[in-house]
């Protein structure tokens, strides 16, 4: 048995999003595991990463995210909805994300969730050591993350030619660069398309596509990202001439 | 003269984002435009974009937000915030980002300034038209964007094999996915690296450089991403086979 955690944002309790996470939720019980669940509209999440979120200032003049947040986590003086979250996260085997892709990225209210949890000391600058450690290891590792996403256009915008550019290149800052960097083994992303025109048969698809991605949430094979410190990396920044000659941009980073 | 709009978000008015803020507005004044600002932060602009933004609704039972948000634009229905920001933003003849890079991306309180003012019928679905015009047309052409943005890493892990993966295909989901998409003329990014350990030298170089792309920044070549509906997508969808032959990923679509 392991624990999932279902984090979710949209508003409306019968949406897609809120369809999807209630499917994923009933394969994981029925394969035996716990899930817990973080609705974040349904929480009343607050989106906005400010000076409310470290009560006990090193600085009460300037606002320093990084320093004062690696002061928060590390002394526990964090606000209680930031504990709670983080404490599901920490006890988390994995995490799936269900989202609607918005300007192709997750919704505010998810990605000030990332920031506000993501801690100096978790999910970078892991044991005070700078950059030493990110990009598969850090304060995550052995979790598991997968992002499920609902798209309102067609597959063929997002196609290796298309024009939104392909689905995985545009999540590269999330599953690569906020995932992978603190650690996490991120899995294929679960995509389902043409939701603003889906009828029933096509939700009932989209639910059974899900179910069975959760049913081999612990099986699936990551994505083969580099580790920094794997040897790919010599210096901890660019690649080694010698790994993926010639190669330039995101794709580079894939084994 | 010309209108700006400059949008920024960090909540400590010492900060280097609030400085850059503050030179590129002496700057284009200097310059004779008037400048028009959006301090995110100041303004305690509400990030989730929820039921709350549209006060007239059309289904109050379920909450689509594309339906919604078409209504709501198309009727003058929405909340005084949002439609004091739009104002601004359909004011302006050019608006400038200016950000710290949270997670390779927008903080989220700039995300949910984009899903808030970014309606169908305005930066989507223009004309009522679906994707008819998106991509080089749509309700904010006419305008130029930049995206000004701080990162606290070195620029040794934004270049073209660098771990991180390069700056602009880390950010194209908002330059071409979101400015573009718009119909805005995208400048090419202004980029201040190594943020974590700055000096007082440092500070005065990146104004300076922003100052510098404020005096050019209606003269500037825009990035030359490729219209929808220039030739190079003859189905709307996937590039003609004789447009950048055999190149898949972002970097495709730009001429």
């Amino acid at each position: 048995m392991k624990t999932v955690l279902l984090v979710h944002a949209h508003p409306d309790p019968h949406s897609l999003t809120a369809q999807l996470a209630t499917a994923a939720r009933a394969e994981l019980r029925a394969q035996g595991h716990e899930v817990i669940q973080s609705d974040l509209y349904a929480l009343g999440w607050k989106a906005v990463y400010d000076e409310h979120d470290f009560p006990d200032r090193l600085d009460r003049e300037r606002l320093s995210f990084v320093a004062e947040s690696g002061h928060a986590f590390g002394t526990g003086a964090q606000p209680d909805d930031v504990r709670a979250e983080q404490a599901k996260l920490l006890a988390a085997d994995a995490v799936v994300f269900q989202f609607p892709l918005w300007w192709f990225g997750m919704p505010a209210i998810m990605k000030g969730w990332i920031e506000r949890l993501f801690a100096f000391g978790l999910a970078y600058g892991w044991r005070g050591a700078g950059n030493r450690y990110r990009y598969g290891e850090g304060g995550l590792a052995g979790k598991r993350a997968l992002l499920s996403v609902t798209a309102g256009g067609p597959a063929a915008d997002y196609g290796p030619r298309a024009i939104n550019g392909p689905l995985d290149d545009l999540l590269f800052p999330i599953t690569h660069g906020t995932l992978f960097f603190a650690g996490m083994e991120v899995l294929p992303t679960y995509a389902v398309y043409g939701t603003g025109h889906i009828d029933a048969g096509g939700v009932d698809a989209a639910k059974a596509g899900l179910a069975a991605r959760m049913r081999t949430l612990f099986d699936d094979a990551p994505v083969p990202y580099r580790p920094q410190n794997g040897g790919d990396y010599p210096d901890r920044h660019v690649l080694a001439d010698d790994v993926a000659p010639g190669v330039a941009g995101l794709r580079a980073h894939l084994r």
